[in-house]
C-alpha cells in the first residue's frame, strides 16, 4: 500500500458527515480541502466551527459542489447526505463529472443494481468516462451483514445456508438513531410509519443482494420484514423513556431465496435496552463457521471508519461503479 | 462476479493437494485438466486413483510440469508442494513462463518480500511479463492470523495494538500435522528440531509482515518464539499417545514492533488435547473489536478452500505478484 496524504472533500455535514470531517482534519494521512452542505445554518461558516473542532480550519462550508470540487481538486469525496440513490444521483453526477472519486454512506449505493439498475449503469458509465471510482459502504449496510459474511465464507468449500445477525442496544446511540428505530412510539404509530416507508433500517435488501452477487447466487426472491420490538420493561436513555409495552425499537429481517429456498437470512435488532449486543455470522457450511463480534461493532464511528478506510482503496481502484465484493479487504487507514 | 468454469491443474499431490484435486473434480464450476507430482508412486496413474475418488478422471499424473501446462492450457494452477520460496521458485518460474496464473499454499509466498525480496521481485516481473498473477494463501498463514486481522481493523478509526490467537486441537488433525507440531517427543527432541529449523509452523513472520504491509506500518523488528506445550495429562489420538510431561504440541508467537514497541502479537497453539479451540482477533482500537470464531477454522479443508476460493479472483486480478492485502475479500466459490 502506497503511503500518501489523501486530499478529501466532505460532502454532507449531518452527524456522520461532521464526525467524518472532524476525523479527516485530525488524521495526519488525510487533508480536508473542502466541505459541502446546503444547510443555511452551516454555509459560509468555518468547517472547524460546524463540526465542533474548537479551531478554525480555513475551510468554509459551501453549498456549491461544482465550484468546491473544481477549486479544491480532491482525490476523493467522502459523501454522507441521503439514503436513496435517486435522491443523490445529481450529487454523484457532479462529483464524477469533475473526475473525482467518491465513497458514500448512501445505503442504496451498496448495491444500486438492485433497485435502480438504470441509474447504476449511468453511474458506472459516468465513472469510467471520467476515470473515477464510486463505492457505497458503511458498517450496516457495508460490513457486518454483508462484507463480513462474504469474508466468513472464504474458508469454506461449500455453503448451503447463511444466517447473520446484529443486535444493537439503541440506548447508547444518538437521538436520531433512537427515533429512526421508533423508540417510544406506540405499535400503531410504528406500523403506520413503516407502511409509509418513513421508519426503519435502509439497505437490508441491498445487503442480501450484495452477498448473492459476491457468491454468484441467483436470487429468485428477496423479502424483508420490519416489526416493532416492544419494551418488556420501562427503559430510559439519556434522550427518552420507553414505557413498558411501547416500541423499544426495530426488528428487521432480510431473506434471500435461491430457487424458492431461503439461503440467506439477515437479522437486525436495534432497540433500547437490547441484551447481549453482538454481531454474528453462522454458516451451514464445510467447515462449519460461527463467527461473533462481542458487543457488536459500534455503529456511527464504524461507518465513518469504513468511509475513511475504503477511501485510499477507492482511489487506487480501477474506474467504475464498485461494490464491497469487488474491493480489497477493508483495513484501517493509518 | 462472472460465472465460468475454471480450468485448473493441480501441482503437488500430498495430503492437501489430493484434497484439492478431489474437490476440483467434484465441483461443477471447476474442471481438473492436469495433475503434476514427482512421486514415482503417483506418476502415470490416473489422478482419480491417486486421490481416492473411486473413479477414473482420464487425467494421468505427470512429472513434467512444462508439458502438462502446455497441453492442458489451464486458467490457473493450484500449487501445493513445499513451504519455502527458494525451493519452489523453479516451479513458479515454469508456471508463470507458460503464462498461467497460480495460487499456492507455499507458506513463505504469503509475503515473499520478507525473506526473499530478490525472488519476490523476480516473481513479480515474471508474472507481469507473462500476463499472469501469483498469490500465496491458505488458512494459516493466509486467513486467520493475517487477512482476518486486517478485516477486523476495517471498522476502526484507530488501532494501536493487535492481538490475534489461534488454538488448534491437534488430536483431530492428520498424523503429519501431529508430527509437525512435535506431539509425543521429549522436550529435548523438540528443542533440537526447532533449532535445526525442522519443526514448527511456517509463515508466522510472514503473517506479521502481511498485516504491517496492509496497515502501512513500518516494522522495526519481527520476532518469533517457538516453545513446546507439555502434556499435563496423557493424551491419545487415533495415531499416537502423548504421555504426561512429553510434548503435546507447539506454542508459536510472532511479534511485530513499530519503533521498538510491540504492536502486533500473533499467538498460535497447536497441540494434542487443546481445550477451547478457537480463532480470535482482539484490537486495542476505536471502536474496540473482539472477534472470535468458535471452535476455530478447521485447518486442512480451509486451506483447500482458500486455494479454490481465491482462484477465480486471481484469474481476474491484474498481473503480478499479489498478497492477500491486495485481493478482494475472500468468499466461497460456488
Amino acid at each position: 500500500m502506497d503511503s500518501k496524504t489523501l486530499r478529501v472533500v466532505q460532502f454532507g455535514l449531518g452527524p456522520i458527515g461532521q464526525a467524518s470531517a472532524k476525523l479527516a482534519v485530525e488524521r495526519s494521512q488525510m487533508k480536508l480541502v473542502g466541505a459541502i452542505d446546503i444547510d443555511p445554518e452551516k454555509v459560509g461558516k468555518d468547517v472547524g466551527e460546524v463540526v465542533g473542532l474548537g479551531t478554525k480550519t480555513g475551510i468554509s462550508v459551501s453549498a456549491d459542489a461544482k465550484k468546491t470540487l473544481a477549486e479544491a481538486k480532491p482525490d476523493i469525496v467522502l459523501h454522507t447526505t441521503r439514503s436513496f440513490v435517486p435522491d443523490v444521483f445529481p450529487q454523484f453526477e457532479a462529483i464524477l463529472s469533475a473526475g473525482v472519486n467518491v465513497v458514500s454512506s448512501t445505503e442504496e449505493l451498496l448495491f444500486p443494481q438492485l433497485k435502480n439498475p438504470d441509474l447504476a449503469r449511468q453511474l458506472d458509465l459516468l465513472a469510467r468516462s471520467n476515470n473515477a471510482t464510486i463505492l457505497g459502504t458503511g458498517v450496516n449496510p457495508g460490513y457486518v451483514l454483508d462484507t463480513l459474511v462474504l469474508m466468513a465464507t472464504g474458508v469454506c468449500t461449500d455453503v448451503t445456508r447463511i444466517r447473520a445477525e446484529r443486535v444493537v442496544d439503541a440506548s447508547e446511540r444518538r437521538l436520531p438513531l433512537q427515533k429512526k428505530v421508533g423508540a417510544g412510539m406506540t405499535p400503531e404509530e410504528f406500523k403506520a410509519l413503516v407502511a409509509a416507508g418513513k421508519l426503519g433500517h435502509i439497505g437490508m435488501k441491498e445487503s442480501v443482494a450484495l452477498i448473492a452477487y459476491g457468491l454468484n447466487w441467483t436470487l429468485s426472491d428477496i423479502q424483508e420484514e420490519i416489526e416493532p420490538v416492544l419494551a418488556d420493561e420501562t427503559a430510559t436513555t439519556p434522550f427518552l423513556t420507553v414505557p413498558k409495552g411501547m416500541v423499544a425499537g426495530i426488528h428487521n429481517v432480510g431473506r434471500g431465496f435461491v430457487d424458492g429456498e431461503e439461503r440467506i437470512t439477515l437479522d437486525l435488532k436495534m432497540y433500547v435496552g437490547a441484551k447481549n449486543p453482538h454481531d454474528g455470522v453462522h454458516l451451514d457450511s464445510v467447515p462449519p463457521i460461527h463467527l461473533e463480534i462481542t458487543n457488536g461493532t459500534m455503529g456511527d464511528i464504524a461507518t465513518v471508519a469504513m468511509l475513511h478506510n475504503m477511501a485510499p482503496l477507492v482511489v487506487q481502484a480501477d474506474p467504475g461503479l464498485k461494490t464491497m465484493a469487488d474491493m480489497p479487504v477493508p483495513r484501517v487507514f493509518l
